[in-house]
């Protein structure tokens, strides 16, 4: 494949066998369902998009996602609804009473809160099977789209109760879209995304929130961690409010359970604090610093890798890069020349160049031969 | 500078001028002591090496960060003691008292503590001036040194009443290591780490602590936002007890202020829980939890960039970059054709493969340009 056969406006070739087979509606054009009629038309199916906003619609469909939605199309087959939590029940259910024949989706981060409204407004629940794709990148909108938005990521679908056919159509969306399908009930799910993606998010608001008003020159000081740590603060306040409170219950277990070791360690502090130095500090305030960290320890080490929901073990090899223009370019066209498969690269950065150290991931087996190679041809590996 | 040039066990060239003309004793040879050392040794500045542990100074010796001290060494005009907060003290008083003409700093990232112990034990303060290297790595230990850790960082300088010659000892050795020396008093110093570091630790790994009894299928949800989150949380427990309980006043200040923070946040899932929907829940509740996003989101806007202290402003190019040997290697040796200078890289990866989103970072100014010329030459710019 060269670079000009892989684009975001390029269809690529027709796949062996595509379960979805459309018509497709997609309702809510934003970069999660633009990414899902763009990665469909890729393999030729028919999708049309709808959306409030006529401008996301126009996009959408310049992206290669598909055409407007009109009122003569034909009946779809299935139903998408891309909307925020907060409005979603409500568009599935009218999705679900305007297409009587179609099977309805919906890919909002909580499950319960939708399903309870649905069960409240009574709608026909036979065709619909909720989910919820894990994929998400730092832009939104349809113009940051991308075909692949879902390869590879966990696809939880929620079936309460659907028949077959219809827990089927969504299944065969996840896998024609490349992503892992992974079966849960609503309560499981919300708690699950409480704990790994709703809680980092509420938290990393925190520390950020204490930054509005820190001096200048602390944070100057600020290094990776911090970056890391915040990083995710940037995101939308109205849409992850909506969040919040739809899966309000099962976020404040995990804030409380947080708040629980919180205070341990502010008690621990205060002893510390009060205390002339650490050797004369009371016995066992240290440990429970230690044990907090400790069990921080333990957390991290369970958190798959970068890949996705598979735990990948590369080996790393790191290199110094020279600061030279090219130098990377060179060491990759190295690395591609010994035939060894490059699985992840990140650069560590001195400070305002590119001079650094290249960490390079690759198959563990393949490691060894990959430093013997770049030694022998002048390159320090680290 | 070729590759071959450029190493850890290769001297660089000797510099125009250096200002630390030694000899240095470094006392502790984990990654801090080392680093100085090499950065040091490159400069032909002569180096000797104290560490309880006899490992520690014979891997410094090998990755080329001076010589083990003797007991007949010449007296040091500079001592660099690079221990944990903990012991920084009695090692700063010790060494005060065995080299009466020598200069000694330390390198722990609390200040106050370690001063006033040293007032109490009636130090000789017109030879010592505290600091701090704002550096580090994930990786510990003399065997990840690098002589370049500290380029371009900030380097706090505590001089509480030293002379004008301990004090301008301690800033040209932070600008021969290539670091940003920057003058704060100690309690300042203090509460500015508390805020921008030793608060992100502590967080991290409250945050990864609720992870260590999570069902694995919970995990095997997670993505990029937790991993950020929590990365940092894999620090040694024992060194960051030590860091909390000497810091113990200002990391309790800024924790206890994140606490009434998340105690309006509970608040507010309390009141969005109790209600039937997000539409009904009490005025304000949702407003509520909103401020707290809106805050984290004006926040994290203050931190800083990623090439240290200074904020840089790069524009950043989105290039998909193929699933096949050699593309990114192609792609960097486009983008050093066009003369267009590479800030920053990163990759944003589909599942288990290098396929997916080159994101390069150039100076404003030639983003449009590298736009034009890669779309030119077939890649597809997003």
């Amino acid at each position: 494949m060269s670079p000009a056969d892989e684009g975001v406006q390029t269809p690529g070739p027709e796949p062996v066998a595509v379960a979805t087979t459309g018509p497709v509606r997609i309702v809510g054009t934003g970069l999660l369902g633009a990414s899902v009629g763009l990665g469909l038309c890729r393999f030729g199916v028919e999708v049309t998009l709808a959306d409030p906003s006529p401008t996301a619609v126009a996009l959408a469909r310049d992206v290669g996602a598909g055409r407007p939605a009109r009122p003569d199309d034909r009946e779809p087959a299935l139903v998408v609804v891309a909307a925020p939590p907060d409005v979603t029940a409500d568009l599935v259910a009218a999705e679900l009473a305007t297409h009587p024949s179609a099977v309805v989706t919906d890919v909002a981060s909580v499950k319960g809160t939708v399903l309870a409204s649905l069960r409240a407004a009574g709608a026909d629940l036979t065709r619909y099977v909720g989910s919820h794709p894990m994929a998400g990148r730092e832009r939104t909108g349809p113009a940051a789209a991308l075909p692949d938005l879902f390869a590879g990521r966990p696809w939880v679908i929620v079936d309460a109760g659907a028949g077959a056919d219809s827990a089927l159509a969504v299944r065969n969306l996840a896998v024609d879209l490349g992503a892992i399908p992974v079966a849960m009930d609503a309560a499981t799910h919300d708690q699950a995304v409480a704990t790994v993606s709703h809680l980092p998010q509420l938290v990393a608001s925190l520390v950020a929130a204490r930054l509005r008003d820190a001096p200048v020159e602390a944070l100057e000081l600020a290094g990776q961690g911090l970056r890391d740590v915040t990083r995710i603060a940037a995101s939308d306040p109205q849409l992850w409010t909506a969040i919040f409170a739809a899966n309000a219950a099962a976020v404040r277990t995990e804030l409380a359970a947080l708040r629980g070791d919180l205070d341990t360690v502010l008690a621990a502090l205060a002893a510390a604090d009060v205390a002339s130095g650490p050797t004369t500090v009371a016995e066992g305030t240290l440990a429970a610093l230690a044990r907090t960290l400790a069990a921080g320890n333990d957390g991290v080490a369970r958190v798959p890798g970068k890949h996705g929901g598979q735990r990948y073990r590369y080996a790393r090899v790191s290199v110094l890069v020279p600061d030279t223009p090219g130098s990377l370019a060179a060491l990759l066209g190295v690395i591609g020349d010994t035939g060894v498969n490059l699985e992840d690269l990140d650069i560590e950065h001195a400070a305002g160049r590119l001079a650094g150290i290249a960490n390079v991931a690759v198959l563990p087996e393949a490691a060894a031969r990959l430093e013997t190679e770049l030694t022998r041809r002048g390159w320090t590996v680290v």
